[in-house]
């Protein structure tokens, strides 16, 4: 989530740990949301983190705060608690949550860890444990409720009051005596319903349900277009087994988007205007020296055109206009398809459509742009020859800049791997070197006539 | 929301409409899902809109598919509904819908409709159209369930029975005389409490709530980072005015990720896979010509050192790898910054900061950058002053990039306008003409030591 300015909450509580006094800053620290807490972990003087992370878990807030702290900063936090701590704090919390900090432990600690949790709680985190991270079953809570379809709405009241608070209840779920889920009543109607009905009576049958090894953009956009407030999550015997809450809809949708915008802008991890100077230059360093490798590719290129350009050297001149349009038009052809894997609109198998129309909006704007950019050059040199390179340089490249907006993120998507990773730098590439050849390959055949 | 390949439910519906059979069509329309329905408007026959168009209404799902339909086509759809029906319509919906759909018909029928409208809903109706629809009082729903402190839990329960269904419905607020909010109470909290508790014995006291004029996209981060199932919304006098709901926040942060999304990517509004061809040219195409304008800014540039690179062609090879570097290196700063102003992380006032940061970035990778090309631009030519060259250009084109990756998007935001609208095609401009003027520059004035 967001890192925002400090409130005033957060400062105050930041003043009582300059000031080390602790006793006040524990109490302070108790009131803080999660969220704000969180939030906080990156002011701190560095040698008051071992505190901090001790006095999350004593205040039972160490699941919340990590679901809400920077992906980055979780193992640091982890990190400064002692291990038997974290043992207890993860034996009594929810088991998605023991979950969740299991898989931020380095692979050496999480077995270690694990191995000495006992019970139930052990038996449920194994499980879990078996989810992809990046699933249904993966981001779901295990707990709900679930009643028999002959319990009646006084009952149901009544069980609910004996549970402890548990705020991400939503929906009571209806199971029959295999587990599968047969019917949902919401708690409005639960409310609203005469004491003596039967949950058979109010509950929607056959709701909509996720099977666990679904993706969870799917999920989340499933929450997102129906305007759930849960989704039940069952196994392959249609038994449920979790649900999926509207926030961890809300946090994915986030995640992914965020995703996309950064990997889009050529970085791997999402970034802050705060991040350090030293994290985001070493961050952004990978992707710049690919590029370097990519874009000497792109001068091997004009390389091979050399003389050509020393014969008429208004071509280096009208150069970066051929690069500038088929970057351009290749980030609008790589935005639409990265957004369309995203959201499901198109897979592999469609893939050829969205081909397709790439390529024939490349024609079309390389059609438009290469008539005003062939009467400009036309005009400008005086040489209708040279108008006539540019124009069908221009279609040339718009249809490259289409073909490779379109099959890049395909086929990184059907590789498994992110569409938007590192595919500007790719079709950035893709459409210099193949703009240039068509240019200058052109103008090459066409020299005699060209140098009058 | 997303666009998906249509389920078998859409699919038979699509079909008894081919066949015209409208009574079963009718039936079916009214079982399916308002995102499921909006979703086929694309699909239909273009001589079964209007029947399709004037069956929701009749159905009474006007304002559930408009807000799920894309904001495109809502105008389209409108206009197949005669005014005398739309009227009708408007005026048995909520407030809050009746003002989505009035934003969406053309200015001259907007005044013409709302002026048919009557009594309690032309005021409340009236009223809202007041609020900026980007703000929080823009999105917020005027449904929401007051009561008294000294309501008892059980006549709040047998309040609720008498209402109708309200779907959106989270929280009991809490108000006192003069309607200023004074606590909450979740419906959770309502069920579990005893039946003579009265409503202040169970409220939170001063609970979050914003004020109607914030900005949507700050509301919407507030309700994900806290994970709110609603958020009240109050006037200048923090009297309760309406509230913000889960489901429209997600809608708010999926739009605005979206919309940052396509900006970024050169393109003015949303667009699926499935876009035809002649839309996605026609919205493409303004933004492909802005940037042959700029391109020829940096065609013109080149121009200016035309002599010296008929001097040395070498200089027109290495000049695609200045423009390379400098576009992704903008496009990384020009991202992050972006994201930050979207996510309140920073303003004008603290840009200085984010310009400091983002040219230091710049200076560090031009430097890393630089050596390694400095390297092989001298192995590969034999010339050590054009490696030196290829250095100091690389440095100062990645400053250059950081400069206005974080210039142009501040700027842009403190004139009001979209901060990743055109950016990146203003922000490889500079890069363009600054790290051509600097190579060439330099290569201008040591073309007696270059050249041996």
């Amino acid at each position: 989530m967001p890192q925002a300015p400090l409130n005033k909450a957060q400062e105050a509580f930041l003043r009582l740990v300059r000031r080390q006094a602790y006793a006040s800053a524990l109490n302070a620290l108790t009131r803080l949301h999660p969220a704000d807490l969180a939030a906080l972990f990156n002011y701190l003087p560095e040698n008051e983190q071992k505190w901090f992370a001790e006095s999350i878990v004593k205040a039972g807030k160490l699941p919340a705060v990590v679901s809400e702290l920077e992906q980055s900063f979780v193992p640091q936090l982890l990190e400064l608690i002692p291990e038997a701590d974290l043992v207890g704090a993860l034996q009594a919390m929810s088991p998605d949550d023991a979950v969740d900090i299991l898989s931020a432990l380095p692979n050496g600690q999480q077995k270690e860890v694990f191995d000495k949790l006992t019970g139930n709680q052990k038996i449920a985190v194994g499980k879990l444990l078996g989810f992809a991270p990046n699933t249904a079953g993966g981001i779901m809570t295990t707990d709900f409720i679930a009643l028999e379809e002959t319990t009646t709405v006084a009952q149901a009241i009544e069980y609910l009051r004996q549970q402890e608070k548990r705020p991400e209840i939503f929906y009571i779920y209806v199971t029959d005596d295999h587990q599968q889920l047969v019917g949902v009543v919401s708690f409005r109607e639960l409310v609203l319903s005469p004491a003596v009905a039967k949950l058979s009576d109010i509950m929607v049958r056959d709701p909509v349900a996720v099977w666990a090894g679904k993706r969870q953009e799917s999920v989340a956009f499933m929450i997102a277009k129906y305007n759930l407030l849960a989704l039940p999550v069952v196994d392959e015997h249609h038994r449920l087994i979790g649900q999926i809450t509207v926030d961890d809809a809300i946090d994915v949708l986030y995640e992914e988007a965020s995703e996309d915008i950064f990997h889009l802008g050529s970085l791997g991890e999402a970034e802050h205007v705060n991040t350090p100077v030293p994290v985001s230059t070493k961050r952004r360093a990978p992707w710049l020296l690919i590029n370097l490798g990519t874009a000497i590719l792109a001068a091997a290129t004009v390389g091979l055109f050399q003389d050509t350009i020393s014969q008429y050297v208004v071509l280096a001149v009208l150069m970066p206009i051929i690069a500038g349009m088929g970057g351009n038009a290749g980030t609008q052809s790589l935005t639409v398809v990265v957004r369309g894997l995203a959201l499901g609109e198109v897979d592999w198998s469609l893939g050829w459509k969205v081909l397709l129309k790439e390529v024939s909006v490349g024609f079309l704007n390389g059609a438009l742009n290469g008539v005003v950019m062939g009467l400009i050059a036309w005009l400008w040199y005086g040489n209708a020859l040279l108008g006539v390179i540019m124009f069908l340089a221009m279609v040339g490249n718009l249809v490259i800049a289409g073909l490779f907006g379109a099959l890049v993120p395909l086929t990184l998507k059907k590789l498994g791997l992110d569409p938007a990773l590192g595919s500007s730098i790719v079709v950035t590439t893709a459409t210099d070197v193949g703009g240039f050849f068509v240019f200058l390959g052109l103008a090459t055949l066409l020299l005699k006539f060209l140098v009058v």
